[in-house]
Protein backbone atom coordinates (compact mmCIF):
# COMPACT_ATOMS: atom_id res chain seq x y z
CA UNK A 1 0.00 0.00 0.00
CA UNK A 2 1.28 3.59 -0.84
CA UNK A 3 0.72 6.82 -1.09
CA UNK A 4 -2.24 7.30 -3.15
CA UNK A 5 -2.85 11.15 -2.59
CA UNK A 6 -5.71 12.32 -5.04
CA UNK A 7 -7.79 9.76 -4.31
CA UNK A 8 -10.40 11.79 -2.43
CA UNK A 9 -13.70 9.48 -1.76
CA UNK A 10 -11.80 6.70 0.96
CA UNK A 11 -15.40 5.93 1.64
CA UNK A 12 -15.76 3.96 -1.15
CA UNK A 13 -12.83 1.36 0.63
CA UNK A 14 -12.60 -0.58 3.60
CA UNK A 15 -10.67 0.69 6.22
CA UNK A 16 -7.57 -0.71 7.41
CA UNK A 17 -6.88 -2.88 4.72
CA UNK A 18 -4.70 -2.71 1.71
CA UNK A 19 -3.29 -5.31 -1.01
CA UNK A 20 0.37 -5.42 -1.75
CA UNK A 21 1.69 -6.72 -5.49
CA UNK A 22 5.10 -8.58 -6.19
CA UNK A 23 5.19 -9.17 -9.25
CA UNK A 24 8.68 -11.40 -10.55
CA UNK A 25 9.87 -11.39 -13.79
CA UNK A 26 11.42 -14.21 -15.63
CA UNK A 27 14.39 -13.81 -17.40
CA UNK A 28 17.21 -16.47 -18.23
CA UNK A 29 20.16 -13.93 -16.51
CA UNK A 30 17.82 -13.21 -13.49
CA UNK A 31 14.66 -12.58 -11.60
CA UNK A 32 13.48 -9.12 -11.62
CA UNK A 33 10.78 -7.17 -9.31
CA UNK A 34 8.22 -4.96 -10.76
CA UNK A 35 8.92 -1.86 -8.55
CA UNK A 36 6.92 1.81 -8.46
CA UNK A 37 8.27 4.96 -7.60
CA UNK A 38 5.76 7.56 -6.40
CA UNK A 39 5.86 11.33 -6.77
CA UNK A 40 6.94 13.09 -3.60
CA UNK A 41 8.31 9.80 -2.43
CA UNK A 42 12.09 8.88 -1.96
CA UNK A 43 11.58 5.46 -1.90
CA UNK A 44 10.74 2.51 -4.68
CA UNK A 45 7.50 0.47 -3.48
CA UNK A 46 5.83 -2.02 -4.46
CA UNK A 47 2.58 -1.73 -6.48
CA UNK A 48 -0.30 -1.27 -4.04
CA UNK A 49 -3.90 -0.35 -3.17
CA UNK A 50 -7.38 -0.54 -1.22
CA UNK A 51 -10.16 -2.90 -1.27
CA UNK A 52 -13.69 -1.69 -2.60
CA UNK A 53 -16.45 -2.17 -0.39
CA UNK A 54 -17.87 -4.61 -2.25
CA UNK A 55 -14.29 -5.58 -4.13
CA UNK A 56 -12.96 -9.07 -3.54
CA UNK A 57 -9.26 -8.86 -2.11
CA UNK A 58 -8.38 -10.69 -5.56
CA UNK A 59 -10.54 -8.18 -7.47
CA UNK A 60 -8.52 -5.63 -5.79
CA UNK A 61 -4.80 -6.74 -6.43
CA UNK A 62 -5.75 -7.25 -9.84
CA UNK A 63 -7.35 -4.07 -10.86
CA UNK A 64 -4.35 -1.73 -8.49
CA UNK A 65 -1.90 -3.72 -10.86
CA UNK A 66 -3.62 -2.96 -13.95
CA UNK A 67 -4.45 0.97 -12.61
CA UNK A 68 -0.81 1.59 -11.87
CA UNK A 69 1.24 -0.49 -14.22
CA UNK A 70 -0.67 -1.07 -17.26
CA UNK A 71 0.17 -4.74 -16.79
CA UNK A 72 -3.73 -6.83 -17.31
CA UNK A 73 -4.66 -9.99 -16.85
CA UNK A 74 -1.91 -11.23 -14.67
CA UNK A 75 -2.54 -14.10 -12.38
CA UNK A 76 -2.03 -13.19 -8.79
CA UNK A 77 -1.57 -15.57 -5.85
CA UNK A 78 -2.18 -14.78 -2.18
CA UNK A 79 0.98 -15.40 -0.28
CA UNK A 80 0.32 -13.72 3.41
CA UNK A 81 -1.22 -11.02 5.39
CA UNK A 82 1.02 -8.91 7.26
CA UNK A 83 -0.29 -7.45 10.73
CA UNK A 84 2.20 -5.81 12.56
CA UNK A 85 0.22 -3.05 14.50
CA UNK A 86 3.27 -0.56 13.10
CA UNK A 87 4.27 -1.60 10.07
CA UNK A 88 2.19 1.34 7.91
CA UNK A 89 3.65 4.27 10.29
CA UNK A 90 5.53 5.08 7.47
CA UNK A 91 2.79 5.78 5.35
CA UNK A 92 1.19 8.83 7.33
CA UNK A 93 1.05 12.14 5.61
CA UNK A 94 1.08 15.65 7.24
CA UNK A 95 0.05 17.46 4.13
CA UNK A 96 -3.17 17.75 2.07
CA UNK A 97 -6.84 17.34 2.75
CA UNK A 98 -7.78 16.55 6.29
CA UNK A 99 -10.22 13.54 5.10
CA UNK A 100 -6.17 12.08 2.93
CA UNK A 101 -3.90 12.82 6.34
CA UNK A 102 -6.86 10.97 8.06
CA UNK A 103 -7.24 8.05 6.21
CA UNK A 104 -3.49 7.45 5.49
CA UNK A 105 -2.53 7.79 9.20
CA UNK A 106 -4.97 4.24 9.65
CA UNK A 107 -3.30 1.31 10.93
CA UNK A 108 -3.32 -0.86 7.47
CA UNK A 109 -3.37 -4.54 7.77
CA UNK A 110 -2.03 -5.39 4.15
CA UNK A 111 -2.82 -8.64 1.98
CA UNK A 112 0.30 -9.85 -0.21
CA UNK A 113 -0.01 -11.40 -3.51
CA UNK A 114 2.59 -12.47 -6.21
CA UNK A 115 3.23 -13.30 -9.51
CA UNK A 116 5.53 -15.03 -11.78
CA UNK A 117 5.12 -13.52 -15.43
CA UNK A 118 7.61 -13.66 -18.54
CA UNK A 119 10.06 -10.75 -18.19
CA UNK A 120 9.92 -9.26 -21.85
CA UNK A 121 6.24 -9.88 -22.62
CA UNK A 122 5.29 -7.40 -20.11
CA UNK A 123 5.52 -3.46 -20.78
CA UNK A 124 5.38 -1.60 -17.60
CA UNK A 125 3.41 2.24 -17.69
CA UNK A 126 3.60 3.94 -14.92
CA UNK A 127 0.04 5.91 -14.06
CA UNK A 128 -0.22 9.61 -13.59
CA UNK A 129 0.64 9.60 -9.71
CA UNK A 130 3.86 7.45 -10.43
CA UNK A 131 6.88 8.68 -11.66
CA UNK A 132 8.24 5.64 -12.73
CA UNK A 133 7.26 1.97 -12.65
CA UNK A 134 10.27 -0.65 -13.91
CA UNK A 135 11.86 -4.04 -13.51
CA UNK A 136 14.74 -4.42 -10.77
CA UNK A 137 17.18 -7.37 -10.80
CA UNK A 138 15.67 -8.74 -7.21
CA UNK A 139 19.54 -9.07 -5.77
CA UNK A 140 19.59 -5.33 -6.20
CA UNK A 141 16.74 -3.99 -4.36
CA UNK A 142 17.42 -1.58 -2.01
CA UNK A 143 15.84 0.49 0.85
CA UNK A 144 11.61 0.19 -0.03
CA UNK A 145 8.95 2.07 1.30
CA UNK A 146 7.59 0.56 5.07
CA UNK A 147 7.60 -3.24 5.34
CA UNK A 148 7.83 -3.72 1.56
CA UNK A 149 11.42 -5.38 1.67
CA UNK A 150 9.67 -8.07 4.32
CA UNK A 151 6.96 -8.41 1.93
CA UNK A 152 9.39 -9.06 -0.87
CA UNK A 153 11.74 -11.51 0.97
CA UNK A 154 8.44 -13.64 2.03
CA UNK A 155 6.74 -13.39 -2.03
CA UNK A 156 10.09 -15.08 -2.61
CA UNK A 157 10.04 -17.81 0.22
CA UNK A 158 6.53 -18.49 -1.09
CA UNK A 159 7.42 -18.28 -4.67
CA UNK A 160 10.54 -20.91 -4.24
CA UNK A 161 8.34 -23.58 -2.24
CA UNK A 162 5.68 -23.57 -4.75
CA UNK A 163 8.04 -24.91 -7.22
CA UNK A 164 8.43 -27.89 -5.11
CA UNK A 165 4.46 -28.42 -5.33
CA UNK A 166 3.32 -26.82 -8.28
CA UNK A 167 4.41 -26.84 -11.85
CA UNK A 168 6.00 -23.82 -13.20
CA UNK A 169 6.75 -22.68 -16.73
CA UNK A 170 4.02 -23.41 -19.07
CA UNK A 171 3.73 -19.30 -19.19
CA UNK A 172 7.51 -18.41 -18.72
CA UNK A 173 8.80 -21.16 -21.46
CA UNK A 174 8.92 -21.38 -25.01
CA UNK A 175 5.95 -24.43 -26.42
CA UNK A 176 9.00 -26.73 -26.74
CA UNK A 177 12.18 -26.40 -24.54
CA UNK A 178 15.25 -28.64 -23.70
CA UNK A 179 15.73 -30.17 -19.86
CA UNK A 180 18.79 -27.68 -19.27
CA UNK A 181 16.38 -24.38 -20.59
CA UNK A 182 13.71 -25.77 -17.70
CA UNK A 183 16.43 -26.21 -15.12
CA UNK A 184 18.10 -22.25 -16.16
CA UNK A 185 14.11 -21.63 -15.00
CA UNK A 186 14.77 -23.27 -11.55
CA UNK A 187 17.79 -22.13 -10.65
CA UNK A 188 16.74 -18.83 -11.16
CA UNK A 189 13.80 -18.33 -9.21
CA UNK A 190 16.03 -20.74 -6.67
CA UNK A 191 19.09 -18.55 -6.87
CA UNK A 192 21.27 -21.47 -6.81
CA UNK A 193 22.60 -24.33 -9.32
CA UNK A 194 21.38 -27.80 -8.72
CA UNK A 195 22.54 -30.76 -9.60
CA UNK A 196 21.92 -31.97 -13.36
CA UNK A 197 20.58 -35.83 -13.20
CA UNK A 198 18.53 -35.37 -10.09
CA UNK A 199 17.28 -32.24 -11.57
CA UNK A 200 15.86 -34.10 -14.57
CA UNK A 201 14.87 -37.71 -12.72
CA UNK A 202 12.87 -35.17 -10.50
CA UNK A 203 11.31 -33.46 -13.72
CA UNK A 204 10.25 -36.69 -15.47
CA UNK A 205 8.45 -38.19 -12.17
CA UNK A 206 6.52 -35.22 -12.00
CA UNK A 207 4.37 -36.86 -15.11
CA UNK A 208 3.96 -33.29 -16.72
CA UNK A 209 6.50 -33.68 -19.67
CA UNK A 210 6.30 -35.23 -22.83
CA UNK A 211 9.36 -35.72 -24.79
CA UNK A 212 9.73 -35.15 -28.26
CA UNK A 213 10.98 -37.31 -31.02
CA UNK A 214 13.20 -34.14 -31.74
CA UNK A 215 16.61 -32.80 -30.54
CA UNK A 216 17.54 -29.15 -30.50
CA UNK A 217 20.37 -28.76 -33.58
CA UNK A 218 22.95 -26.50 -33.69
CA UNK A 219 24.58 -27.47 -30.42
CA UNK A 220 27.98 -28.49 -30.05
CA UNK A 221 28.22 -31.41 -27.64
CA UNK A 222 25.21 -33.62 -27.18
CA UNK A 223 21.88 -32.05 -28.30
CA UNK A 224 19.55 -32.46 -25.88
CA UNK A 225 16.17 -33.73 -26.40
CA UNK A 226 13.18 -31.35 -26.71
CA UNK A 227 9.86 -31.72 -24.30
CA UNK A 228 6.80 -29.75 -23.75
CA UNK A 229 3.90 -29.69 -20.98
CA UNK A 230 1.09 -32.57 -21.32
CA UNK A 231 -1.60 -29.91 -20.54
CA UNK A 232 -3.95 -32.03 -18.85
CA UNK A 233 -1.19 -33.52 -16.42
CA UNK A 234 0.41 -29.56 -15.67
CA UNK A 235 -3.23 -28.73 -15.31
CA UNK A 236 -4.30 -31.31 -12.69
CA UNK A 237 -0.95 -31.06 -10.62
CA UNK A 238 -1.50 -27.01 -10.91
CA UNK A 239 -5.08 -28.51 -9.05
CA UNK A 240 -3.97 -31.24 -7.02
CA UNK A 241 -0.21 -31.10 -6.16
CA UNK A 242 2.63 -32.26 -7.64
CA UNK A 243 3.02 -35.65 -5.82
CA UNK A 244 -0.76 -36.83 -6.57
CA UNK A 245 0.82 -40.00 -8.06
CA UNK A 246 3.01 -40.97 -5.60
CA UNK B 1 -16.32 -15.79 12.98
CA UNK B 2 -19.06 -16.30 14.61
CA UNK B 3 -21.84 -14.61 16.86
CA UNK B 4 -20.39 -13.12 19.49
CA UNK B 5 -23.63 -11.12 21.76
CA UNK B 6 -21.91 -10.68 24.44
CA UNK B 7 -19.32 -8.29 23.44
CA UNK B 8 -20.34 -4.86 23.83
CA UNK B 9 -17.33 -2.76 23.21
CA UNK B 10 -17.07 -3.53 19.84
CA UNK B 11 -14.19 -0.49 19.36
CA UNK B 12 -11.91 -2.25 20.89
CA UNK B 13 -11.94 -4.62 17.34
CA UNK B 14 -11.19 -3.37 13.61
CA UNK B 15 -14.04 -3.48 11.64
CA UNK B 16 -14.69 -5.99 8.60
CA UNK B 17 -12.60 -7.98 9.44
CA UNK B 18 -12.56 -11.79 11.69
CA UNK B 19 -10.40 -14.80 11.91
CA UNK B 20 -10.98 -18.63 12.30
CA UNK B 21 -9.41 -21.07 12.81
CA UNK B 22 -9.49 -24.62 11.34
CA UNK B 23 -7.42 -26.99 14.17
CA UNK B 24 -7.18 -30.60 12.84
CA UNK B 25 -6.59 -34.02 14.89
CA UNK B 26 -4.67 -36.56 14.13
CA UNK B 27 -5.51 -39.79 14.74
CA UNK B 28 -4.57 -43.34 13.18
CA UNK B 29 -8.21 -43.83 12.48
CA UNK B 30 -8.85 -40.81 10.90
CA UNK B 31 -8.71 -37.08 10.81
CA UNK B 32 -10.45 -34.67 12.97
CA UNK B 33 -11.67 -31.15 13.18
CA UNK B 34 -12.55 -28.82 15.85
CA UNK B 35 -15.89 -27.33 15.66
CA UNK B 36 -18.02 -25.33 18.10
CA UNK B 37 -21.66 -24.68 18.68
CA UNK B 38 -22.62 -21.40 19.20
CA UNK B 39 -25.73 -20.95 21.78
CA UNK B 40 -28.98 -19.52 20.38
CA UNK B 41 -27.62 -20.96 16.79
CA UNK B 42 -28.12 -24.39 15.23
CA UNK B 43 -25.41 -24.66 13.08
CA UNK B 44 -21.69 -25.49 14.25
CA UNK B 45 -19.15 -23.24 13.08
CA UNK B 46 -15.30 -23.04 13.01
CA UNK B 47 -13.54 -21.25 15.99
CA UNK B 48 -13.42 -17.79 15.15
CA UNK B 49 -13.17 -13.87 16.45
CA UNK B 50 -11.93 -10.50 15.58
CA UNK B 51 -8.92 -8.75 15.72
CA UNK B 52 -7.42 -6.45 18.46
CA UNK B 53 -6.57 -2.80 17.54
CA UNK B 54 -3.45 -3.34 18.26
CA UNK B 55 -3.04 -6.92 17.60
CA UNK B 56 -1.27 -9.27 15.05
CA UNK B 57 -3.62 -11.60 13.19
CA UNK B 58 -1.63 -14.76 14.40
CA UNK B 59 -2.01 -13.11 17.89
CA UNK B 60 -6.17 -12.84 17.66
CA UNK B 61 -6.00 -15.85 16.24
CA UNK B 62 -3.93 -17.68 19.18
CA UNK B 63 -6.02 -15.56 21.73
CA UNK B 64 -9.77 -16.64 20.12
CA UNK B 65 -8.54 -20.20 20.04
CA UNK B 66 -7.52 -20.12 23.72
CA UNK B 67 -10.63 -18.18 24.82
CA UNK B 68 -13.15 -20.18 22.93
CA UNK B 69 -12.03 -23.45 23.44
CA UNK B 70 -9.40 -23.58 25.58
CA UNK B 71 -6.63 -24.85 23.63
CA UNK B 72 -3.80 -22.84 23.86
CA UNK B 73 -0.11 -22.84 22.72
CA UNK B 74 -1.00 -24.29 19.27
CA UNK B 75 0.78 -22.96 16.12
CA UNK B 76 -1.62 -21.53 13.81
CA UNK B 77 -0.87 -20.87 9.94
CA UNK B 78 -2.58 -18.40 8.16
CA UNK B 79 -3.44 -20.01 4.88
CA UNK B 80 -6.06 -18.09 3.12
CA UNK B 81 -7.92 -14.43 2.92
CA UNK B 82 -11.72 -14.92 2.07
CA UNK B 83 -13.37 -12.22 0.86
CA UNK B 84 -16.52 -12.88 -0.82
CA UNK B 85 -18.72 -9.48 -0.59
CA UNK B 86 -21.95 -11.38 0.89
CA UNK B 87 -19.74 -14.45 2.91
CA UNK B 88 -20.94 -12.99 6.12
CA UNK B 89 -24.52 -12.10 5.33
CA UNK B 90 -25.39 -15.07 7.47
CA UNK B 91 -24.20 -13.78 10.48
CA UNK B 92 -26.57 -10.63 10.71
CA UNK B 93 -28.68 -10.63 14.13
CA UNK B 94 -31.67 -8.84 14.54
CA UNK B 95 -31.79 -9.15 18.15
CA UNK B 96 -29.81 -7.58 20.50
CA UNK B 97 -27.96 -4.10 21.43
CA UNK B 98 -27.63 -1.77 18.24
CA UNK B 99 -24.11 -1.84 18.59
CA UNK B 100 -24.33 -5.47 18.30
CA UNK B 101 -26.64 -5.74 15.18
CA UNK B 102 -25.03 -2.98 13.66
CA UNK B 103 -21.41 -4.65 13.88
CA UNK B 104 -22.46 -8.39 12.85
CA UNK B 105 -24.58 -6.16 9.64
CA UNK B 106 -20.94 -5.57 8.20
CA UNK B 107 -19.41 -7.40 5.93
CA UNK B 108 -16.28 -9.44 7.42
CA UNK B 109 -13.05 -10.65 5.60
CA UNK B 110 -11.33 -13.36 7.29
CA UNK B 111 -8.29 -14.74 7.46
CA UNK B 112 -7.81 -18.21 7.85
CA UNK B 113 -5.53 -20.25 10.37
CA UNK B 114 -5.24 -24.18 10.33
CA UNK B 115 -2.75 -26.63 12.62
CA UNK B 116 -2.43 -29.89 12.77
CA UNK B 117 -2.75 -31.22 16.70
CA UNK B 118 -2.16 -34.69 18.12
CA UNK B 119 -6.18 -35.62 19.17
CA UNK B 120 -5.61 -37.13 22.19
CA UNK B 121 -3.42 -34.90 23.76
CA UNK B 122 -5.74 -31.77 23.53
CA UNK B 123 -9.09 -31.37 25.77
CA UNK B 124 -11.52 -28.73 24.42
CA UNK B 125 -13.52 -27.25 26.43
CA UNK B 126 -16.37 -24.69 25.85
CA UNK B 127 -16.46 -21.04 26.95
CA UNK B 128 -19.51 -19.34 28.13
CA UNK B 129 -21.14 -18.69 25.22
CA UNK B 130 -20.83 -21.97 23.12
CA UNK B 131 -22.88 -25.08 24.55
CA UNK B 132 -20.24 -27.58 22.98
CA UNK B 133 -16.77 -27.82 21.53
CA UNK B 134 -15.59 -31.12 19.87
CA UNK B 135 -13.68 -32.96 17.53
CA UNK B 136 -15.68 -34.32 14.30
CA UNK B 137 -14.52 -36.75 11.96
CA UNK B 138 -13.69 -34.00 8.77
CA UNK B 139 -15.81 -37.10 6.81
CA UNK B 140 -19.04 -36.47 8.84
CA UNK B 141 -19.20 -32.54 8.98
CA UNK B 142 -21.86 -31.16 7.48
CA UNK B 143 -23.52 -28.01 7.04
CA UNK B 144 -21.40 -25.01 8.90
CA UNK B 145 -21.80 -21.58 9.14
CA UNK B 146 -21.72 -19.12 6.79
CA UNK B 147 -18.89 -20.55 4.22
CA UNK B 148 -17.54 -22.34 7.24
CA UNK B 149 -17.35 -25.63 4.62
CA UNK B 150 -15.34 -23.39 2.24
CA UNK B 151 -13.30 -22.41 5.10
CA UNK B 152 -12.44 -26.37 5.85
CA UNK B 153 -11.92 -27.26 2.57
CA UNK B 154 -9.26 -25.02 1.75
CA UNK B 155 -7.44 -26.08 4.93
CA UNK B 156 -7.90 -29.62 3.84
CA UNK B 157 -6.17 -28.85 0.26
CA UNK B 158 -3.06 -26.20 2.16
CA UNK B 159 -2.45 -29.01 4.79
CA UNK B 160 -2.47 -31.95 2.17
CA UNK B 161 -0.07 -29.27 -0.31
CA UNK B 162 2.48 -28.60 3.37
CA UNK B 163 2.81 -32.82 3.26
CA UNK B 164 4.73 -32.32 0.21
CA UNK B 165 7.19 -29.31 1.08
CA UNK B 166 7.72 -29.42 4.63
CA UNK B 167 7.72 -32.01 7.16
CA UNK B 168 5.70 -33.40 9.39
CA UNK B 169 5.14 -35.78 12.29
CA UNK B 170 7.55 -34.65 14.94
CA UNK B 171 4.67 -33.53 17.55
CA UNK B 172 2.21 -36.00 15.92
CA UNK B 173 4.56 -39.76 16.12
CA UNK B 174 6.00 -40.72 19.51
CA UNK B 175 9.69 -39.94 19.44
CA UNK B 176 10.61 -43.63 17.81
CA UNK B 177 8.22 -45.02 14.58
CA UNK B 178 8.12 -47.14 12.09
CA UNK B 179 7.71 -46.56 8.59
CA UNK B 180 4.21 -48.07 8.38
CA UNK B 181 3.52 -45.37 11.09
CA UNK B 182 4.96 -42.43 9.51
CA UNK B 183 2.93 -43.57 6.14
CA UNK B 184 -0.15 -43.99 8.10
CA UNK B 185 0.63 -40.44 9.02
CA UNK B 186 0.18 -39.31 5.67
CA UNK B 187 -2.45 -41.59 4.20
CA UNK B 188 -4.68 -40.09 7.11
CA UNK B 189 -4.14 -36.78 5.92
CA UNK B 190 -4.26 -37.30 2.36
CA UNK B 191 -7.46 -39.72 2.56
CA UNK B 192 -5.70 -42.08 -0.02
CA UNK B 193 -3.26 -45.03 0.70
CA UNK B 194 -0.10 -44.77 -0.62
CA UNK B 195 2.48 -46.75 -2.61
CA UNK B 196 5.17 -48.53 0.17
CA UNK B 197 8.33 -48.93 -1.25
CA UNK B 198 7.81 -45.08 -3.24
CA UNK B 199 6.52 -43.42 0.05
CA UNK B 200 9.21 -45.01 1.98
CA UNK B 201 12.19 -44.02 -0.97
CA UNK B 202 11.17 -40.33 -1.04
CA UNK B 203 10.55 -40.40 3.00
CA UNK B 204 14.72 -41.51 3.27
CA UNK B 205 15.26 -39.17 0.46
CA UNK B 206 13.83 -35.97 2.24
CA UNK B 207 17.44 -36.19 4.55
CA UNK B 208 15.19 -36.02 7.73
CA UNK B 209 14.91 -39.48 9.51
CA UNK B 210 17.44 -41.59 11.08
CA UNK B 211 17.49 -45.09 11.30
CA UNK B 212 18.14 -46.68 14.32
CA UNK B 213 19.45 -49.86 14.84
CA UNK B 214 16.40 -50.93 16.96
CA UNK B 215 13.48 -53.09 15.02
CA UNK B 216 10.07 -53.12 16.82
CA UNK B 217 9.34 -56.26 18.57
CA UNK B 218 6.30 -58.47 18.68
CA UNK B 219 5.25 -58.70 15.11
CA UNK B 220 4.33 -61.76 13.08
CA UNK B 221 6.32 -60.94 10.01
CA UNK B 222 9.39 -58.91 9.00
CA UNK B 223 10.19 -56.88 11.92
CA UNK B 224 10.69 -52.88 10.89
CA UNK B 225 13.04 -50.79 12.07
CA UNK B 226 12.36 -47.81 14.54
CA UNK B 227 13.15 -44.31 13.15
CA UNK B 228 13.22 -40.83 14.27
CA UNK B 229 13.68 -37.73 13.08
CA UNK B 230 17.13 -35.82 12.96
CA UNK B 231 15.79 -32.48 14.49
CA UNK B 232 18.25 -30.06 13.14
CA UNK B 233 17.31 -31.41 9.58
CA UNK B 234 14.18 -31.48 10.31
CA UNK B 235 14.22 -27.77 11.84
CA UNK B 236 16.51 -26.51 8.80
CA UNK B 237 13.79 -28.58 6.82
CA UNK B 238 10.19 -27.07 8.13
CA UNK B 239 12.60 -23.06 7.31
CA UNK B 240 13.84 -24.16 3.86
CA UNK B 241 11.36 -26.36 2.11
CA UNK B 242 12.11 -30.35 2.33
CA UNK B 243 14.22 -30.22 -1.36
CA UNK B 244 17.01 -27.99 -0.55
CA UNK B 245 19.51 -30.25 -0.79
CA UNK B 246 17.69 -31.46 -4.67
Amino acid sequence: MAHLPFITDFNQYLPHLSVDCVVFGFQENGLKVLLLKMKHHELWALPGGFVGRQETVEAAATRVLQERTGLGKIFLQQFHVFSDPHRSEGNAVTEGEPAAIAWFAQRFITIGFYALVPFDKVIPQPDLISDACTWWDVSDVGPLLVDHHLILKKALEALRLQLHYQPVGLNLLPPKFTMPQLQKLYETVLGRTLDRRNFQRRMLDFGILERLEERKTGVAHKAPYYYRFDRQRYQQALEEGLEKSQ
